[in-house]
């Protein structure tokens, strides 16, 4: 360890008298402030004698948590104040919300960034009256809350928030508390793994504090419960270096858990030290960790009505209901109050006095005032290589296949190589099987446990990130996104549903960050789903599902962007677009198999950019004349499904006009009042006509068609084909008969639908069905002969196209 | 221990030459069969030289995970045929499908239910050609393999599943193996924990193996990387008394594997044997867990093209390929083929020899055809009390309150109390929350973790199970089910998408299993979302989302239910009703707080049964006259402010006709041929007539509708106010404002899409906007004074129904 650290190491974990009242006071006033927002409306600085009228009738806020929440908050400010260390605080047990908003107004940031909210009584007043309050502020830590990146309402994700904001982030330690509830999550478990992740030399910290308060809302938890031993087994097993701290008793409390976090910061520095220097030897550090044990509800009422309260579930919400009603209660609410005596921590004016200030680190180091957490200021736009140069050459429509997904990897590629602190990948383990595996040709997989000489493309140099859990990707994009860098998140189409509600949560983050002036825009969160329902050719039904479009769509359409790329320069368009923009979650839908080509490069730029259009090649109507049926699509399986439809008719219906319509953009087919892509009513209406059917060949759940086509001229006109659940592990050809989705199906979807019918229909009709019992009697017959029925259908069909 | 299993276990521990010999040639069986499954479409038994015809042209399949796999699965067959022991076998790496397959095939199982399938060289041929086929079976553990529980395609759940079959089922072992990959994900590193609330005096046992093979798709994995003292540490750290087994020697590892099996199984009949004669202390047993380290694809090709694949990743799907296009490639498959000596194997006619049938348990025992992993045939129905004593008195509509879910509690406790062995409630710590906690007057929490004496309702006795994880609520319900058994799922509406993803594959397994006559159906899976977007006043944004509706709705309409009952009396007919019900998802959406009660439980049957309904007594329409306007609902809120709308336009628009639907069964809006509970057109314009415009409001988001009702006579006249992503912590009424939804918004809808408007109309549109600039001014002026907005809002505004 250098001197340096060392001497500072020293002076942190003895913390003297000076330091002691400082943290003491900045404590109580802390715990003042939570206390006044869950109950008081008025008479904030009890100058006067508590009233029922100056109780809130109803309330609201959770109290358990928050002591602690502060305690350690006093304690980082601390460690930073002396050490400069630049940190962010995520609460784990993001209810406890008054505890971080309390914190961010004794460091004056929340009246930096909402002037009402002053450092005054009038301040303070209102701030106490705007918590959980209609107008005001939610009861959890949130958007408005300055200095989080973490709302901690949905449990579960504290550590893959942390592990994300460190990665390529060398100068930042991440405090991240987890609760004891949330540590029974799954995603909280899976997600201690993340320093098998980390690289000292190149990342920053993360430092979990485990607070074990034992209780959630009605009962204890299992961490806390469990023999310490096992509990300290656990974590050890996980890697870390476990460092307790347990008790009440003050300052025992402030004395121990400074050294606990002393010995912490020094043993991060320590491994960051050697792993920058050239002396680490390159395994895994075991990483410190705390666990803390203090009381819920620490500071509270011990007991209400005879009822031990302090330490046990009882205290999560708040402890002393009926206050107005009781005046016991209200007696007791006063007493608890006053134990913080507040005429010590706030001046005449109602401002903090000195001791509480001196007790903030400056500026920037504030954890509620770090860049970090408002990670759109630090944002660089990437430095993007000319996405056109990946093109794929498209000599005429439909002829040339191509990975769609490899060109998109050789330009992450190059993205890596010329934004080598700002750009990753997250994906579960399949960036080669997904297509994308250019990308190691400029980073490895990231890896600090043991790497082997015969393991490919692994190291702890790598960049990649690879972790067999959907959580864990999406939840590190998530956090790398928040504290301002790019990236994308590539999963199989239907496993993103384990990580569904993260996309929910993270768009609610979103859609709720635009109303703050304040917040800096993000990079997007980027999110390919490949390995589609339609091309799962060795697995089947559990890996066939499109069920996060419609996740995606039900969000705000401020935020909320779905692709549906028909070919490789349609996908390296839009994912130029997405990894440009901001605050968006972009959902990419396109599958990893060798596809038909479509589109010129030129073509497909012109394509997106407008978002859908009519392949005036594909069909027998130029745009100019009244269609007899509009055959639209979406996706790349039933865009070929459709061109092949769009062909059989114009072979053997001549006269019979079809246009072909592609959408990339699925969210133009909303209109424009409900979502800023919505093309406007004229283009709609060039598009798909006002008055002929259309049938629709969709990705993903038909019933996401008709939601979005809701209100536009005859809505009812939509026959919509899509992915109805019919799956197992079969051909690409036969899941669209399962799903009535074949060129077959779609061809007498469009003469059963078409406003007028040329001679020769209904033999047309009667030649698909014979086409589709030749399939059927093919896979009777050949029950067991599954490759010839996989031949007939792709290459032999696809080449008719 | 006693003296018979303490004999067993040396016996088992120990296995002579002739168990040897059957272990052996059981293990080379299967082996031999996973291959052929993936590679063989002809020359079964290799009576003849292999040749590029004999071999599949495209090779599907994993067989990296398999002859683990099988290697456990002899072994435990073995202990099984010594001791009588019931067990049941859960593949988490379920794409070693072929390895279950092969094993039910070897044990006679597949042949009884597949005869086609026999046990001879063509049932041999059928069943290597079938494999991967579209017309014959997916390439994983599926429904159609005899003896799963479990599909392991979506990885994470195994441990869950094997925890909730045990659950009320002493007599059961369930050996759940956990892939090193599997154990990389959130919901699996969630799981270990079930041991916490399993009781050896009234539950059976779970023996966890963790099979660390080092690689998944395309690198090695965390665990299996770690040093061996870390991840014991970590297993340890759970609860678990850990046996390892390494290597790949022969027969060495038989002996090995044998002995750890010996002493895992005497270590559970201790425990149980000691917990149920009474001498077990209470405290919570250290189970037994096996973690087997055996190479990636152990026993296939060590070495392709000069690199290694057993042992490595490579080995994770087809080892060789391009089989018939490399002579050398095709003699190496002739070779590995035939070092498992086929010839030994099989008879004459390809039936499997003596030795290998004498390797298999006896009939039920055979863990290929246990009976509770066809939970169905086990199933009694539930004891059920009659619902109807449980009615809320409704003496008028619309004037009294209740808890909806209290009365669910209260028929829930009388269920635990006559169902002892057969119904459990499953929630994430939020029984009580939810308004369930009637139940504990009957049964405690379960808790095999220390209890306290401040605990309250908590014991080892305990049969609610309370767990923060939904993933583990849900998955232990589903294991539950599928072993025969009844329960509920209830949680925050919001937070059902954590466990989205698990709704979908159980849906899908349910779906699959429709077409299976010898799967018997199994229990429904009951899930209840309560603490609605609408009213979660003290959360927030973040505990605000309907989306888990549109992910069942998605789901086939042979399984797939949605129910928003409006009432308790409503609540407790459509519960009744998924009790008895098999085989289905049942949604139930339905709020926990105190809410306005409409129909007498004779009404509430009637329009249950139903599903749908004109609630006459609400709007100013009998329906025998087409009505100027429908206001129709599905959801509890929405209904409050539904009715309310119909009161202001009977009160205001005198001769406006209003006609009010209520719809409890969001199924019975799909057309007929969509779901089996679609009404049919004439019932369906008797309600919603075929051209007057419909207001709907709705609980979830608003698209939702419009995919139901497409296809319905004029579908575009359907306008949706539903949940649009708006909230916060606030109150209830000013949820409805912010979505729109409020009975202003409703009765504004209903002039502005009437077909005739009275007199009066513009007035009341002025004064319903007059309402609302009065809420928002309300809010705006007392921004801090949340409570009284709060009263305003709720109270007041519906007392006025």
């Amino acid at each position: 360890m250098t001197t340096v650290v060392s001497d500072l190491q020293k002076t942190l974990a003895e913390p003297d008298e000076s330091d002691l009242a400082r943290l003491d006071a900045w404590w109580r006033a802390a715990n003042y402030l939570t206390i006044g927002q869950i109950y008081l409306r008025a008479n904030p600085l009890l100058r006067e004698p508590l009233t029922p009228e100056h109780v809130k009738p109803r309330l609201l806020g959770h109290w358990g948590t928050s002591p602690g929440l502060s305690f350690i908050y006093a304690h980082v400010s601390r460690l930073i104040r002396h050490t400069g260390q630049e940190a962010i605080y995520l609460a784990g047990p993001g209810h406890g919300g008054p505890a971080l908003v309390a914190a961010g107004y004794l460091e004056g940031t929340y009246s930096e960034v909402y002037p009402e909210v002053s450092q005054d009584e009038d301040g303070m007043l209102r701030l106490f009256r705007q918590f959980s309050s209609p107008g005001g502020i939610p009861s959890h830590v949130s958007v408005t809350t300055p200095g989080s990146i973490h709302e901690g309402g949905e449990l579960g994700y504290v550590l893959v928030h942390a592990f994300g904001a460190v990665m390529d982030n060398p100068d930042l330690l991440a405090i991240a508390v987890v609760g004891d509830g949330e540590a029974e999550t799954g995603p909280l478990e899976g997600s201690w793994k993340g320093i098998s992740f980390i690289n000292p030399e190149r990342d920053g910290a993360v430092l979990p504090i485990l607070h074990l308060n034992d209780g959630k809302i009605s009962g204890p938890t299992v961490l806390g419960r469990k023999h310490a031993d096992e509990v300290q087994e656990l974590l050890r097993g996980h890697g870390y270096d476990v460092i307790e701290v347990s008790g009440d008793d003050l300052p025992g409390m402030h004395l121990r858990f400074a050294a606990a976090l002393a010995r912490s910061w020094g043993r991060i520095r320590e491994i960051q030290t050697a792993a920058r220097n050239g002396s680490w030897d390159g395994t895994r550090p075991a990483w410190p960790l705390i666990v803390l044990r203090s009381p819920k509800g620490w500071t509270g009422p011990a007991q209400v009505d005879g009822v031990q309260v302090t330490g046990t579930w009882r205290s999560h919400q708040v402890p002393l209901s009926g206050v107005r009603d009781n005046p016991a209660h209200l007696a007791m609410l006063e007493t608890w109050l006053r134990s913080y005596r507040p005429e010590e921590l706030f001046d005449e004016a109602g401002t903090p006095v000195d001791l509480i200030r001196a007790q903030a680190p400056g500026g920037d180091l504030r954890m509620s005032a770090s860049p970090h957490a408002n990670g759109g200021v630090l944002t660089r736009d990437l430095d993007m290589p000319d996405f056109r140069e990946y093109a794929v050459d498209v000599t005429a429509p439909g002829v040339a296949r191509a990975e769609s997904t490899r060109k998109l990897g050789e330009l992450m590629r190059d993205i890596y190589r010329r934004n080598p602190q700002d750009f990753r990948l997250f994906c579960p383990d399949e960036t080669n099987s997904n297509r994308l595996g250019a990308v190691f040709e400029v980073s490895d997989r990231a890896f600090m446990e043991r790497v082997m000489p015969d393991d490919v493309k692994l190291s702890r140099d790598g960049r990649v990130m690879e972790v067999l859990s959907e959580h864990n990707c999406h939840g590190w994009l998530e956090g790398y996104n928040l504290t301002g860098r790019h990236g994308l998140f590539a999963t199989y189409e239907a496993f993103a549903m384990v990580s569904a509600s993260q996309t929910v949560q993270h768009g609610k983050w979103l859609q709720e960050a635009k109303h703050l002036a304040w917040r800096a825009k993000v990079p997007s969160l980027n999110v390919l789903l490949t390995s589609t329902a339609w091309r799962n050719d060795h697995n089947g039904f559990s890996h066939q599902g499109p069920g996060l479009i419609q996740v995606v769509l039900n969000q705000r359409g401020d935020v909320a962007r779905v692709y549906l790329p028909p070919d490789a320069n349609c996908l390296l368009s839009v994912a130029d677009h997405c990894f440009r923009s901001r605050s968006y979650v972009n959902l990419i839908v396109q599958d990893k198999q060798p596809q038909l080509q479509y589109l010129t490069m030129d073509e497909a730029i012109a394509h997106c950019t407008r978002g859908a259009g009519i392949w005036e090649w594909a069909g027998t109507d130029d745009g100019t004349m009244d269609p007899d049926i509009v055959l639209a699509c979406a996706g790349d399986i039933v865009t070929m499904e459709t061109v092949a439809a769009a062909q059989i008719l114009r072979d053997r219906l001549p006269g019979f006009r079809v246009r072909v319509v592609n959408v990339v953009d699925l969210m133009t087919l909303i209109r424009p009042k409900d979502h800023p892509h919505g093309m406007d009513e004229t283009l709609f209406t060039e598009l798909f006509t006002d008055t002929v059917d259309v049938v629709f060949a969709f990705h993903g759940y038909p019933g996401a068609i008709h939601q979005l086509v809701h209100g536009r001229p005859d809505a009812d006109r939509f026959r919509v084909r899509g992915f109805i659940e019919q799956g197992t592990t079969t051909t690409p050809f036969d899941m669209t008969v399962r799903n009535k989705t074949s060129r077959y199906h779609l061809v007498m979807d469009a003469i059963n639908n078409a406003r007028r019918l040329p001679r020769g229909a209904a033999d047309l009709v009667a030649w698909c069905e014979a086409q589709l019992a030749r399939h059927e009697s093919y896979i009777a017959e050949h029950l067991e002969d599954m490759p010839e029925v996989r031949d007939w259908s792709l290459d032999d069909q696809d080449r008719r196209v």
